[in-house]
């Protein structure tokens, strides 16, 4: 750190000195107010400024073994934070949450090995106090299983696959929500109900397809399944394939809304009606579902309870309760496109 | 940090048994790997990952005191980082250029009084090498001071008005981009040449104003002049009013993209031609300006050198070399809309 020239830089002694107290008094400002009457903090606080002091840093943290801040890790490429609309609601949620408890969040993206590894590197020298992982994909295991091993308290947004055991987490309810969805299409008359899926190695994903499959039953037909990767151009390409080979479609449930807006601009472009020609439903409600032309007709993910919960469970761990796991309900949304 | 139940916390000791080399070959490696032959440093990575050998971070941050990140601190809202894409674009080339350093970026934001404060907390604990500052609004000039205060290596992105000779920052050349648009916005033979300006209290809004000012001269008109802030919406605001107020008006030079923009939309449902009966330029080339329609003309900033030279003149700041500005020229990008 610079000090200013010639000056010797200020002590916990001056500190008291110029606030009238007791050097004890200091300290326990400085570890966090307790037991200091708030005349005697605003004279602290002040003193501090006066005197330019400032804690060693590294030296406190050493003391508390605290950071005093909490990390957002989004396991994906910076494209992806900027495209995809429900990252930017997770984390103003979580900063929201956090800022209850005077704690920042701070971002870390984790997209490719390299960042990965940074990130881990980051992550696990006691710099945050915990992570809010966050991630559409499951290909970013060992970041799952570092964190773990480092003993960094952890929630996830969604099933941690295969750390179900280890890492606690907060995620929708994608199959019950999916379930309801797909009911919706059958009650409006629906028989030839497609569905484009999310990628397979995240429980959102791999929780909606299982939803679509229980629907179906007998009528189970692989013709009728599509991949998408939640982006909006995996789900134009996905309904371009379904229209291919499925061309009596009356139906299509996208495991987003990203990728049913993609599905929409393509049925429009092939002249067929929404919802009157073939009905479109997403998942999510994001801000451009309501927007769309029509409507989306989707199934709303509660990612303002997502987020407050997993600030609320880490800050748990961080104390040293045990993790738990939480699903939380979702709400069909009804507008024009279904 | 967790331990493995029943077994004590493995010692650099181990690690160098295990690794078949010098205690003091297990340290060289700990703190950056110099004079340390490649065979010598995979046998102990290999060791490190066999004896779960973890350093005590804090320990280790109090000897080299080097925190191995830097952060990125937008002094915007959550609304602003992902409504704006000069900012995704200025992060991700940041980035990029620290992952040549094998440097993790962390996110920090600080849009209101509350966030400032924690950001400033962070910034100055050690998390953090060294800041990358940007900002839109000179309102937060609270954490430049705490951070030049503190001594924290900082850059920032546009000059740090009332900082200029305290923190090094890269810009683009505002004045003179502004100043070329303007001229050729003139030699198509524009008489009325309004302006939309961006926020007063940044170094772009200014120097962008100022070329207009220097560029009208004696014909300048405070009713040509109409304020913005960088939003579309206050694109759209702006030239409504200007719409009123001066119906001839044949061109506008609006000091960002977005708000061009907005002033686009307004302009063709006033049912006014571009750009034949209005001439409409920006500022940035925002990846919306050229997908615009008519597609804006506008002045290139280059985004890509400005956070590049961001992270040089850092990573200087950070070992010990004195701060420097950059100014990066624009340029012109003449499409349809002017």
């Amino acid at each position: 750190m610079m000090q200013p020239q010639g000056r010797p830089r200020p002590k916990i002694d001056d500190v008291a000195r110029e606030a009238g107290v007791s050097r004890g008094t200091v300290s326990r400002v400085l570890n966090g107010g307790h037991w200091v009457s708030p005349p005697a903090l605003a004279a602290v606080n002040a003193a501090i400024k006066k005197t330019g002091y400032r804690v060693n840093p590294h030296a406190r943290n050493l003391a508390t073994n605290k950071a005093n801040s909490v990390a957002f890790l989004l396991t994906e490429t910076h494209d992806r934070l900027f495209a995809d609309p429900n990252f930017a609601v997770l984390m103003r949620g979580a900063a929201d949450a956090l800022a209850e408890h005077d704690i920042p969040l701070v971002l870390i993206m984790a997209g490719t090995d390299d960042e990965q590894r940074r990130a881990t590197d980051f992550l696990t020298a006691g710099h945050v106090d915990g992570v809010l992982l966050v991630s559409s994909h499951g290909s970013r295991k060992g970041v799952i299983a570092d964190i773990i091993a480092a003993g960094v308290p952890a929630i996830a947004c969604g099933v941690p696959l295969g750390f179900e055991k280890k890492m606690g987490y907060v995620a929708a309810d994608d199959y019950q929500g999916a379930l309801e969805l797909l009911e919706f299409l059958d009650n409006g008359g629906r028989k030839r109900i497609a569905t484009i899926t999310g990628p397979q190695d995240t429980s959102g994903g791999i929780r909606r397809l299982e939803a679509y499959r229980a629907h179906q039953g007998e009528a189970f037909d692989e013709a009728l399944v599509a991949p998408g990767d939640y982006s909006r151009e995996s789900g134009a390409r996905a309904m371009r394939e379904l229209l291919a080979r499925v061309p009596d479609v009356d139906a299509v449930f996208a495991a987003n809304d990203l990728m049913a807006l993609g599905a929409l601009e393509v049925l429009h472009d092939a002249g067929r009606r929404v919802p009157e020609d073939v009905a479109v439903a997403g998942f999510d409600d994001i801000s451009a579902a309501s927007a769309a032309t029509p409507a989306l007709t989707t199934v709303r993910q509660p990612f303002d309870r997502i987020s407050e919960e997993m600030v609320r469970l880490l800050l748990d761990v961080i104390a040293g309760k045990n993790h738990a796991a939480i699903t939380i309900p979702t709400e069909l949304v009804v507008r024009e496109s279904a």
